[in-house]
């Protein structure tokens, strides 16, 4: 990286030190697929010891400052507490995930469901998110609905909707301050014919009916195939609708790997349309969130990778020349134009990274680190007791 | 059909009798893929003939009463002359269709070339269309735009749209009257990376700022893989957006095969959708249009398959149930909901709609019928000589 | 449907006579997605009351007579046992399905995990299988492998394959008398990344060098998006190494849901295949199994409604004019070839069978009597107690 | 760079410096898609100023040492003089590819055509194929058809099949010496419903049947979305039927662009498979072709950026670590042997190919050199005149 000029490397690092990557807190607990979830040691037991993983994150990375969390999977009694244990490690409790999918009445669907006391029960849970908001001053409330049909006929699409639109406003109204409301759609699962809220074009219409605080979030693992998802991103940040990202990546369908570890140039080009943007400032709004399962590999030290893998993807679109960039556009030179892309991407951007994390006190190499501080060798011994998190489906 | 009662088979004859389907000019003529055009015999070659064409299918078919322009393909002297001579075939001049992707200057882009000459050559031609609109009468002007590019990098996403919304607020602004404007979206092809209006929530959102008489047009081959068509179809109509379709059938992409062909009941679950609305009726202003291409299968008899296939998913989709279909719904029984589906689907519908020509005073077999009028044999050997029409790119 | 010609009704009738479908154990257990399984009322609590249940499906369609087996979801102490409580019921043992996904040693992997101490395990739970077999006089052992790989780098391709060949060869030679294996591919899940036979081609090749009882079994649900599976039906039919189906339908990945729901158009092309390769009978030796998940809907009418959607598509296939259908593909009429499997496909058959129904003694519709009987009623009452039984996963 | 232990260096730059890659005829020619062929200037006008093209991409690459060629596009008189003058230029005519696409006979398909006669015609054009090889000396003929059908039941897939066999069997048994069949596998386009030979499993039955010199061909873009290629890769190498590659990229079917311009991770992958199993050096007998359309970005440019993104996945599959792969494979550390492949990826290998060309006596950028050199000038003056080569469809 000798060739930096010292200008762009005082660009790039500034960027990339106020770079804020939120986890999640069920990454840190056991996942699987519908044939088996295989258990990890070491996995936390309560939303404590989540946050504890999480602050284990954020201490090698140094940009993982916040945690989300999912209610009813960190349910406690005292919010405040949680948050005080949060800021006692280092980091901050996040975004607040509401969970209408897994209670038995949930079968037909939550706010869509064609029984209007299964609907107020959905409405009341999150609602009740909107009250741990308050509690844990989380900004965020992230609503993603597993609802839809698995079979034609077996609702009314239309009607749906309209409930769906009740909800969303009884709950929006509840926000209060700076709270927002982040509206995730995904294509199908666990719908399997029609989903409620499958795409952008659903999500952005509810928003802009809502108001300025409902957001559209942009899961990386929810499109149909082929897809283009930077267009999305230019698409919602040019309309002022972009709330923020759940990060993982995909092969096939919703597959929760590790982000960037599918296609790191996608990763890349996702990047550039928020750089391009400076949309990624912490001011702009735009919540970077992390959705992973972990469910083969060391659930920590996945985490940590998948930081980094934002962070380089992150430091090559910071590295892309802008003005090399609009002056081939503007002359028609695709090859050009192209090239200007993918020199960024081509860069190898791991020493900047290192010296990023030197000039931050961190370790060079988090994942060394992490793996010589001893802390898996302690949760493994500390929690090979009692029950492990999970996603209780 | 005998056991139809009285009533359920008058009402459906009766909406099958108003039904209206746009054949499009661009259908008779000959096309293929990138790898060959395979002529035909009998092609017209003039849009005098395309319109003779379409009057045939009409006259065998007796709900295709309007056959649909594309500009300049079917460019003439006096389109007030043409109008009269469909007329005098017995049908309308329909839909105009502007073409903004064959000349040499839009390589790069018609309204979203970098190039503000080249946007504004492309604008120039979109209301030359709206023009035509005038001396023809026709109602929509559909606008499908081939922009987009192949590379990452090659052009700006954002400043893109920015260029397409201007040159549709120019447009929209020029229409006068009950002129519409009818904006189709499609994922790719011919641009490979990044295609500006690639999605329905891409042509909502510019069309929403534009106004009412802005319409989102499907057509049912332009999605990617696993897209619930039907549910767009209810979202649009829900939201007052949908302006038509484009009929045809797809295995993979864009293969433009006859509507029908290649999924019969996904067919049947959009018109499905169209009558649960009540948009069927010509009144609702859903302009339903054939786009198809028949590189293989002579052009007249498929076109009249086609006409005859939307015929039979609509006859079918009006035998639903709906008390049934919605008392279902209402009790979360999910395969008495779908049962309801599938009872009208799975019912042979051929018979009715034989009554229903024999009631209007056609052969009760269309195909037949039109094989045995000697009309192939004629174009055949009136249209041996000259060239024939194709897309000519 | 009077109008069928006397010897085409018989034909199609005596066809439909013979045709076999079996079920499958675990559809009568509880089943979901990994976000949440919603537990049913009524469901088998061990492997005789599923048996009880497959034989309800059989005592209402009369075509479903075997019931598959998934070891050791269905493990007992005596299946010598079990086959004389499911031949008291009217059925009998089908295939025999190994799971090698479920054990926690199996998270890299089952018979292709780099260690080989798990290998032996897992290549002794596939012999374990072929005991089963000879206890209940199954003929068909079903290999699923899940083994596969999340990210790129975690194993060798080819190691891991040459570890397949090793495992199926020792599994093979085991296999007496008439004794089969079938090997079924899947492109991906739980494997995100590779899947170690993802696709026919694996399962063909896998197969050829086995021998000639080793033959591949087609999963509807098991490809990637666009795949032509009436082709691979038609391909492995010619080579001589089709052994089965694994039924179900699907509008995304691995949906499980009711064959025919989804696309029933594509159900009959399938069966179409079948008939003209004089496939159906089953002396031919294909397995028509279902394997499906009933989620959300009653499993037991939902099994009644696929056996009875199997039938329906048989049906059509059986009605295509195989003269016509050849003549017109002679002439290169693709019209009228098109034509011939239309008319067969839109034929309504439900009136035909029923009569097959009446002429085997059986209510002529099976669901409605299924519904009449009580038995779901007493199911529920007597299985209110205890643990229903599922994928335990 | 600095870091490469200088026998790493030397093994990588020595593998380097003995690839070849292939570049195609008709790259050089104009393309497009069904809606516009967008002529460019300076396009060659025959097989001779094709020739040129290819050996100028060679002359700045120093890795492109032969040219395909297209029958019959590059039809002339005397192929000895074409490879002559070949020579003279500085490179060698290379793979024949058939065309038996484009007759219009060859409308219902070429060698699995319905019509005796028509099969005859392209079973000849094969054989001429093979005579023209005897007199260029190539050693492949690469066969890809485009034969399939557009509606179900248009042709029997079997019959197809019997064809498509017979055919392959007397071009196979025409070849002498070490003349060898690549064949072609694609999923659809131009066929819509049914392709002949769509996948690899098809294209490996065929070539298992024929004789150890008829091998599959993988073009990159002919694949279902989702399709692991790597695994085909790594199957056919395996089996000992991998015969080349056709390399280009595809964000969504057959888009022809530039390789590694849709997924430069991909083809690292792809090219890490090639080099695990030894299958670089030309010795091994894998044909690396170019096979892409430049429809809008400058054809010699764009060719000669494909040849150094198939160079630089090729480095960087050279950079992995293998011990470090296997060692953490063989632990099942699932992190640590995707870390070996990421930090290949990462890697930025444009330094040692700098270093590789200017000790081959090039420039170490081929872009800029190619710029510089006025050949484009040249060419564009020289060619204004006559008719630019195309496909001629």
């Amino acid at each position: 990286m000798s060739e930096l000029a010292p200008q762009t490397r005082s660009r790039v690092l500034s960027a990339l030190r106020g770079q804020r990557i939120e986890t999640a807190s069920w990454a840190y607990g056991n996942s699987g697929t519908r044939f088996k979830v295989f258990a990890q040691q070491g996995v936390p037991r309560d939303p404590y010891e989540k946050i504890a993983d999480a602050a284990t994150v954020h201490r090698f990375t140094g940009v993982a400052p916040s945690v989300a969390l999912h209610i009813p999977w960190d349910k406690v009694a005292d919010y405040a507490q949680l948050a005080r244990a949060a800021a006692d490690a280092g980091i901050q409790l996040g975004t607040i995930n509401a969970n209408v999918f897994q209670d038995n009445d949930f079968m037909l669907g939550s706010v869509t469901n064609p029984d209007p006391g299964v609907r107020r029960k959905a409405i009341g849970h999150l609602l009740e998110c909107v009250d741990v908001m308050d509690q844990t001053g989380s900004r965020d409330l992230k609503l993603w609905f597993s609802d839809g049909t698995n079979y034609p006929g077996q609702d009314d699409v239309r009607t749906r909707q309209d409930r769906l639109a009740e909800a969303l406003r009884e709950t929006y109204d509840r926000l209060a301050g700076d709270q927002r409301m982040l509206l995730e759609y995904k294509l199908f699962e666990p719908a399997f014919y029609m989903t409620d809220v499958p795409d952008w074009g659903t999500a952005y219409l509810h928003c802009t009916q809502l108001g300025d605080r409902a957001q559209v979030v942009i899961d990386t693992g929810h499109h149909a195939p082929g897809t283009n998802i930077e267009f999305i991103v230019a698409m919602l940040l040019r309309a002022g609708r972009l709330g923020g990202f759940d990060f993982n990546s995909r092969f096939y369908a919703d597959d929760d790997l590790m982000v960037g570890a599918a296609d790191p140039f996608q990763l890349f080009r996702i990047m550039h349309e928020i750089v391009l943007a400076g949309a990624l400032d912490a001011n702009a709004g735009i919540a970077f969130m992390l959705d992973q399962c972990h469910n083969i590999e060391p659930k920590i030290p996945a985490v940590i990778r998948s930081v980094m893998n934002v962070q380089e993807a992150t430091a090559k679109a910071l590295l892309v020349d802008h003005d090399a960039l609009r002056a081939a556009q503007n002359n028609g030179d695709v090859l050009e134009a192209n090239a200007a892309m993918m020199d960024a991407y081509q860069t190898d951007v791991r020493p900047l990274l290192r010296e990023l994390r030197e000039e931050m006190g961190l370790d060079p190499d988090p994942i060394a680190a992490y793996k010589r501080s001893g802390y898996f060798e302690q949760i493994r011994a500390e929690r090979a007791q009692g029950q492990a998190a999970g996603w209780g489906a």
